[in-house]
């Protein structure tokens, strides 16, 4: 992602939440959306984190995707140190299948929201960035309603294989 | 809100949600953001649901605010039917505590993201949906931040009544 | 199932839902209830979706089954939308066991029930489908009277194996 | 409800579950299906409900709704014993908020379905039994679809309530 | 287990609790306690279980073991029906880890108790039927005590080795 | 309870378990069973708690019923000290509707059984302690029939009055 | 608690949670341990929770007592910052009774302990910072066993009560 | 761990508790503190873990560790007995993914705290445990700073790799 400036940041907590959170940055990359993606560890690098937050809408980033699992504290601490909107990943780690996750990133206190989506559920994390962009902006909105046309296509040609399959 | 055309249109399966929803409106007015709010029941009038989801883009609709409770299914059918970014309020009802609420709007499916927060968060809801409008507009961001700042000086405020309370 | 009318339809999210739903097909096959199988997604071609659940029973359809798992919508949606009774299957996903999709199907407002079954309970939603056909026909319930009878004769071998294996 | 035969039979564990399950009956009066009420208790009159259970049909009852809350095994132990369709309320105690009724209704093994709504939804249970006997009937049909043209416009009217109050 | 009259009874609903339940059986043979075991369904074949359960203690039954998972209704209907203390197992299914068998089983209204062990834990439900029968029976007390005193020396055998191995 | 021995010993974490427990002592008595009761806490009283479960048995004791909230730890550590049967009460406190006292009490590991009863089911542990007693009793058996016998009648007159009160 | 240095640090995100964190401060009077208390939120004044958190240590802070609730971040980010052990105390707040703030404040990632007790438990973070300053200090030893004490001196009055209340 | 004399106690109720429980010892051992492991069962030895809860302060140990796991009795026992602060970790069992081990560990009631570590977080609890003794010993808050910043560096190699990844 070398020249254009990235709109969203990808950020979590330890590479091993790369592998859930990868599929925010393909979402992205199909609708042409510069980003970036960095280890930011609420626990492990707090005032790098703090930096970060402070910073990001003044560096190009408008959207900022954080994951993390367990006492997940990533998304909310980065919500209340940025202007920006923060969408939250619940990553599931070995024990209670994410529901640790979930719980600490959606039950913010008031003043300080976080946009979270399903456990695991990093795509559509992407997709819902590329949608708050879309917002001002006719082409981008456009080509989610294609997305959105896709999707519906893809569903009709499950239903014929289903239908024939009987 | 009566000239005005409104950016953020806050949504509800039933009047039963306003006492909940109301504080979306509210905080949206803190920041002088124009919207509307409107009983569209997934279950009750789905067609009229349809229509609204498929045409609030077009009609100057920037985000969508959605409340519902229990099988809460119209923060996601709405997002399933408009390009726009949909937050997702889950609203406590008489069992269950909201959880029911809660993994009804946050576990979609791959596609079709909502912007969930936390149950009976409807303040936070429309905080969300000023950062999200303020993503392109600095003059919004300004005041996301002095409301940032003041939120700070609010806690600084509780603190010294906790030191001198002793 | 090419000529006879189908008098009950399975319908699912998508073709992914088939492996568990399949069982509601087979257990209608046992009775020899004509029936149809298809993808019908509320969220990914929600206009569809209304238009199948305003039209079924109109084309002689009597009971719709629909599986989904996760923020499982489409039972729901279906209920809403048909006058026909609905029966559920909440389709477990990878995380949280089949929870949300049990929570997202059974807590149904006031108005719009869905008859849900158990977590992957595909087969007993086809069982039910019989029973609700059975109600107005002495055939079909006499062949569930046998079918019962069945289960009971079964029970009972599997009693003389443990007896008999000690 | 003296002389017409009932042809739906409301049964409960105890008397205790009337305030819960009287919305049943409510909904099959507001359809002019006639019912019958009874407290069959599956731990305190086991030989009584298995007669029931088995003679049901016999007697004209096209449809059982049972609701039963804590370790709630009315429902699915009259599903053994009848061919009809069983509708299962899962009634609410005063610890764990009906989840313990939900799930003892509604997890029934392969073979033996029960038809389970909301947790405390007896009203919707009345309304899936109407559903079940319509499914034959084209005028009791055309009375669904009435009701939900109503639902639709009550909560039109709540909508302008909404509206207006801002 | 010929001739020597059976003192404990171990039912499950299918022959595929009997993993499970065989541990109850094993347990009961270390104290040379006579016992049987049969598959008896609740929801399968309900007469016959309303009959094992008036008569069990007309036959020499003093303890009845029932297994079940789910909708575990097994146990609670033997405890209707019989004046014999049971033991319940709450057997594990394919979703929810057992979670629904346990609250099935334990959640018994008042007056129908069930004695509820642990989820899967079919070798204690044998233990507590010995602790039952030896509550008269100073041999069969003695043998508990000697157990509990090598249930302690295995615990300190395993010390040793913990310490051993640092 | 002067001069009778003791048969059944009920314990407590603390007085504020009381008016939980004391539906166990009054429905000993219903039975005319002798029946002691005390605070031995696990937490605070340890050495006494231990002294208490290994003399239990000793002083005519025949069965321990013990309750307890939180992490419930009375149950298990009695069982583990006596060789009588000990029936765990799941005490409900403030937080978590007594699901944290349940799963303390009824999860005990391999070897160390708890009968386990429901969340505040005290006076289903009395009838579980009666049926322990009435193993080897034939009177106390026939006063178990009876209570059962009771159990029905009251049941059937619920459902007299549910019949004329519609 | 004017000229003293404090030992123990008592932090809250909001003065709301007061009135249950008073009761850490109250458990350290009782054994002169003398303290401060403060607002330090970690979602409304980010850099003063950095701050305050990174120079405890050098203030002579030995033991730092967080609470909070739903999303409950301050705990486990103070834990972050300093090197002292960090208590967390799971406040309870409107929905979930306090399962969010505990699994949001126990699930730390590896490396970033915190000490967890139970929902709502502040007196016990006290009694726990207690014993941690009394690991060095044997006059403080002998205070927590004299507490010890009079615990089981209170509750073997409470039994007294109980068995005289017969 | 030959001549020095324990600073740390790790106990666990078996040694299959070992593998999980070894990672304590790791910790410890990163920071040359002397400890010890122990299988001290409260459900197969209760009076040795009484004796030893008793005496350990005397013996020089400052800190307990104890793990268990299902129905958690050890970390609650062992901080009734002993002044010293216990560190309890949840062991996760074959079923409920550790839940019950956590709220029998985390629930205690007031007077007998236990600082609970996350479900399997051993080695957080050996980094708590150097985080006590580090309290009043400059040398050791030295070196857990040093790791602290340590975990700073490994989280920022991560982010590199994460990077240049792209």
């Amino acid at each position: 992602m070398p020249e254009t400036r990235a709109r969203v940041a990808i950020l979590m907590g330890s590479d091993s939440d790369w592998p859930t959170m990868r599929a925010a940055a393909e979402a992205l990359d199909e609708f042409d959306v510069p980003h970036t993606a960095d280890v930011v560890s609420a626990h492990r690098m707090p005032e790098a984190m703090v930096a970060y937050g402070r910073e990001a809408h003044t560096r190009g980033i408008e959207v900022i995707i954080a994951g993390a699992g367990g006492a997940a504290h990533l998304p909310g601490m980065l919500a209340a140190l940025t202007p920006l909107p923060v969408v939250g990943v619940p990553v599931p780690l070995k024990h209670l299948d994410g529901m640790d996750s979930l719980l600490s990133i959606v039950q913010m206190p008031s003043g300080v929201p976080v946009a979270t989506v399903s456990i695991g559920g990093a795509r559509n994390a992407g997709l819902l960035a590329v949608r708050i962009l879309a917002a001002g902006d006719p082409e981008l909105t456009r080509r989610v309603l294609e997305f959105q046309d896709e999707l519906r296509r893809v569903a009709e040609a499950k239903g014929a294989r289903v239908r024939s399959g009987e």
